[in-house]
């Protein structure tokens, strides 16, 4: 059974196990160290459960690791060896019952018990497996980093309290009161009161070791506290850093306006505009971000964020995926607002366009009336890069527009390499080149 | 009339409104909940009208918004879906007078009155929909976004004050004192007491459930205010990020002169010319900006920051539009101290200028004397780029001058695009030409 | 008299003795108001001095700015129209002693005193003045900004806090005791006990009015005095940017070195390098801070960077002021380690040298012997440039040197525009060949 | 002796006992002059300990450095005078016995004690001399910069803390209890209590002049521990600038993958590129941080970088040394996922590879069967180089590989400046050719 636990996906579920049981370990022992209360039942029995639960997760991990699919050659050793030289120590004398032993010794009643109580803090020792442990589930949680360290300091503040407040508890030389909870109530509030600074004074150390006990918590804890709040701020701003990075860019560009006193009119269509591109997700972090990626990924990145004008445009739809894992490195998208001027008439076309998103009308030649309307998939400008000629017409955007170019280099080595394509782009040029009399009817 | 609302400018100010209402409900509710004072024709009137607007407010909200300019194809639905699916239970709930229906119900004086002041909590759901309408409003109103996040956090914080104040005096195991008023100034003094980690320790928790509120309020409170304090320094720092920008840039030429002990002299003329820049708005942040913004709208930006020069340049003020929708992209801005040499007599000419602002002085063959005083919307070295001649006199700035530069390859393509420009600036220069031996008067 | 004072140095003299009467009057006024010590003469005479000085100050800047240096054309007004626009009303309030009209009205003991002492706070109007006098101060004494902001935030903290104890005994409602040093000392000690939130407790708001007080001094006075001591870090940190950047890059190389783990020895050499980088002021930045100011300003900084060298290369001792304005620009330093090859032998030659600090050694054939070496001001590596040989001997660092060099193309154009430079180098060259056979003694 | 100490690495140490001395007497100098506590055989040890030591630390550093190595010409002083210009006068001041002058004089008993006390502050002088000693000890220790001052700050508010203790005991007008601990515990229990704003209120001022004082302990030192503990966060997030600088560019990553929606499948290929990336200390930051080194350093880095490479493959190991040094700056890393080709058939070859780390497979002509596997120090790609082919096989990475290239304008170089070099790759190049009919089997 522990090589099924140690293989399989219920290792992470058993990690979890022991973690509890190592958390409710370290809550308890220290509480019943210095509140004394009477060996009930219950703790009896979570004494039983460490003991058992962390000598069989001594021997799970000592189990090795099956070999993956990584490993060319599984070198088999019965033990594993890591662990040997790494935790075993640790998980061991977690894992020890200690207490039992001592029951045994001669002790006196009162030095006995406390005795016991001490040697079982080693059970704390298990929580520094938390460290490894809560780096291996980030990673396969795949947490938001700030989250998740967020969380992290949370659960180590409040531990930090327990501890501290069994801390004051142990050092009060006051008999102990019959009310366990307040008197345990009592220590954690004054922790608070003096990490958080708000200091009421309602309690308050007299004895000297007191005295010093408070220095060390208001050095040390209110430190930590307001470092954990300071780092609060930097952890809700690094939740959503691509909105953060446009928040940015847009107080560069308000602050732009209004040091350039940009008309209202102007400044609102600027601002519809970069509206558009971060609803669309447009920004041009591309680059920068894949850059350096190996070029398989590179493409593969390429080919998805292109995916959606592939799967539109037919001539894209029925090419090769030799032809696509190309294409996507040479298309380039662009972002066009109603009434811009996607091409100009007479000028020299560089290169050609697909729509990727909006409706786009050709214009006749006074650039007055529309001809025709090309919406998504459709694409155009490719005449003037097969006959070297200037724009036979002005193509304008009648909404938003993602349209994504294709320039002439690009566009000659396709042609070259991928037979194909050049003869459908021919095929349907010529088609639009005798429709031109009749009836502007692009085929998408 | 709720049709006239919803589609109308008036749905504005029903919805700030609506909010008005929801923040006094926010605000009363929970406070008649903890003080328990009776039931006044005032309180009954307010949850009256809470009822009515409420009620009114969803009935607005079901109305499907008319087809705006944007949309093409108007889809006509009875009702709003989008609103039926998300924010129509939460208003509904919040409207509904549960209050009414527990009157009728047989309950016993205590606890009936109790109960129909809990119920009456659901109200407060209305206050989630500011978060949409905050968003609404920051985008409509253009408000600074760090000036307004502070606003809204501070509102938040005194919301949160109350809310906790009234869960304090709720907890409070004894009476409640006559003096409803010290009651509750007391409950929110603690409050910020505590939230401010000021903690006076003249109220503080007696009671155990008392003690772990105060904990809760300590480890939350505290952080949230000392969050709200650390980001207001933030806030203030972004609100002109202008000129943040500058003073960076300032604190870099500052400590470079500094460190490599610039002598006082030069030093107070860099320090003069920066503030020369500042002054007049002259960061080249210009292209930063809008590098990324499409063709049409750059050219509108480059257009207004131009408009100046060319509405003092007679050359270009009776020149077409399209003429200058294509000279703005070319024309850049210099600073000329006092006493720099813009032209030197005998360099080769690879630009024009256009003074913006400042006057300039023509110097002669000895570059002694003055031969002539250019002002603002003077041009002048054409003459280098239309006869590919060297500078045929030094020009030198007689105060700070603005002055564009138009360089050799955009002249020549604008020459050769707009002949009305060319036939302009030849007859100019030919007169300039013939001038040069009388006295040297520049057509402006 | 009031001309000279407007015109001359003065004026900062009496803008300073103008704004240490504000400040007497901003402490004293308040303080009287709730301390209500009797009028002494002392507080008879301190009034009359600031009607006196206040009526004289309005006076003085009512007098328009003697034309400056700048202005062509002086335009004479009888007022400063722009003082009369702006600052006037508030300057006048500040002066005029209304005290003085209250005085001789029929009011009775108690409320007249009051009264007159109410109207006293006018005075503190003059206070606002401070802002524009800080400003113009800072410029005059170029004091570094961020200390100069620290200063002013401390002073404002401190009065606001003298503002906020008078009002603090203003609210308390027992009756003065005598000792009013003391009521103030207590007052104030309470402001500061709340502002730092370290809220002893042992000095409470008892009445209602005194709560809402302390609460608004929590809520603003705490979250003030935070963010001064949070910007207090920025201000500190911001006093020497030049050393922060460079520490700043020395992270990020010696984060490299231990990343990489770069060998001690190799390590070792590497901050050498730095720290000499360091101490000799040799960091690259120059290009990047004066990139953008006028080609005239930027002369002058290459000049003054330069001077050392210039002045002990005799070659540019002797040479013109145009000589120097040009060749500053194209000496780039370069910074050679002990045992560095400056030049190796027989690679082609694209620069030549001119030493700012240290010595080399020129080697012989076998790069073994030192044949001679070149000091402060030496230059070499001219005869490839000139007769473009291979370099006909290696030059070694022999300390960590400082060496300027001439590119190729800069060379040949300061030969062709400079003849008295040519004829000099080539004279020296030509020696230096001659000498080759015999010892090789450069001239210097 | 003393020439003995001043010249060897025993100076170290005995400025680390002179520092030690200092701070002793930095304690117990002010905590004897305000507790009283009689004047014991250990304090007058103590007095002469500090006189002797002092005393000779001066006689010491009046000793000139002997001329180390870089001194070209020693010039002998007598004296060292740049310490009789700087620390002497200091150091003197602490050395001086002035208290046993004192002890001479006829006072008595009580006012005498007290000067003597207050005449040893003279003693706290040579506390200033840290500031040398530390910012030296820093460089040779070689400490993490923000660790240090992490150290240096803690260390300065402990001492800090002390001292205003004292001056609370000073200051404290009720006669000293016998139990001096417990005075000064509480005294030092209030600075802490009162500089983290805790302010339990158990001890307050009660004197004017308390007042004031615990007014001054607010406002700076709770500025102080506030501006240790912001820092503290900034310390932290220093120690490892380059795991933070990975985290940043891990976060922008993450976000662009959360922001395009990239599928899981290629989002975990890309992380677990990045994680060998890290692993591997592969991060493209070489020529950022060594570009501005000068040459010979930058030759020795690239060395030391690559010297795993240079000891792998034997063509590169049984070179020259020069040839080392040259063809390091030639080769740049790559990194190959499982999968990638590393060059494909046919293409056109622009440069060879040197194998690092992993295994490549070279492909049949199909691009299925595997006909050979090359693993770490072969190299490949030589042949299209040599012969200006295209690509013969097409060669794929197994799993993960560092593999490093040169391209074809350095390889010719290469061969050209080093004919051994030529040799050996020719030879295996022809060796391969003839193999490629029978087993595929590279030399390495």
């Amino acid at each position: 059974m522990l090589y099924f636990i140690r293989d399989s996906k219920y290792k992470d579920v058993w990690d979890a196990w022991i973690m509890f049981l190592a958390i409710v370990a370290g809550i308890e022992i220290p509480l019943r160290l210095v509140l004394q209360y009477p060996e009930s039942n219950f703790v009896f029995a979570m004494d039983l459960v460490l003991t058992l639960f962390f000598t069989l997760d001594v021997l799970i991990n000592l189990i090795p690791v099956a070999s993956g699919n990584e490993a060319h050659l599984p070198k088999k050793h019965p033990l594993n060896l890591k662990y040997v030289k790494t935790w075993f120590t640790v998980d061991f004398i977690a894992a020890f019952p200690f207490g039992w032993f001592l029951t045994g010794l001669p002790l006196d009643a009162t030095h006995g018990v406390k005795a016991i109580r001490l040697i079982r803090l080693t059970r704390l020792l298990k929580l520094a497996k938390m460290v490894p442990l809560i780096r291996k589930w980030r990673d396969v949680l795949n947490l938001n980093p700030s989250v998740f360290r967020m969380l992290l300091f949370f659960f180590l503040i409040f531990f930090a309290a327990h501890w501290i407040a069994c801390g004051w508890i142990a050092l009060d030389t006051a008999p102990l009161k019959d009310d366990l909870v307040r008197t345990y109530l009592q220590a954690i509030y004054w922790v608070f009161t003096t990490m958080t600074t708000v200091g009421y004074g309602d309690i308050t150390p007299t004895s000297n070791i007191q005295i010093i006990y408070a220095m060390f918590v208001m050095i040390v804890g209110v430190g930590t506290y307001g470092y954990v709040i300071a780092n609060l701020a930097n952890f809700l701003g690094n939740i959503d850093t691509a909105k953060i990075d446009f928040s940015k860019k847009m107080a560069i560009v308000n602050a732009f306006l209004a040091y350039r006193d940009i008309p209202p009119q102007l400044e609102k269509r600027i601002r519809a505009y970069y509206a558009y591109i971060w609803d669309n997700r447009l920004d041009h972090d591309e680059d920068e971000v894949i850059g350096d990626l190996p070029d398989s990924l590179k493409t593969e990145v390429a080919l998805f964020l292109r995916k959606p004008l592939i799967s539109k445009v037919p001539l894209f739809r029925e090419a090769s995926t030799d032809f696509h894992h190309e294409v996507v490195h040479h298309l380039n998208i662009h972002v066009y607002m109603p009434g811009d001027n996607v091409v100009v008439k007479g000028d020299t076309g560089d290169s050609m366009f697909f729509i990727s998103k909006g409706n786009v009308a050709i214009l006749d030649a006074n650039n007055k009336e529309t001809m025709a309307v090309l919406g998504e998939g459709s694409f155009f400008g490719e005449t003037s890069l097969l006959r070297a000629q200037p724009r036979n017409a002005t193509v304008r955007a009648l909404e938003f527009c993602n349209i994504y170019s294709l320039d002439k280099l690009s566009f000659d080595r396709l042609l070259q390499r991928y037979p194909d394509f050049k003869t459908a782009i021919e095929r349907i040029s010529d088609a639009r080149e005798h429709e031109l009399t009749g009836e502007y009817k692009f085929p998408r």
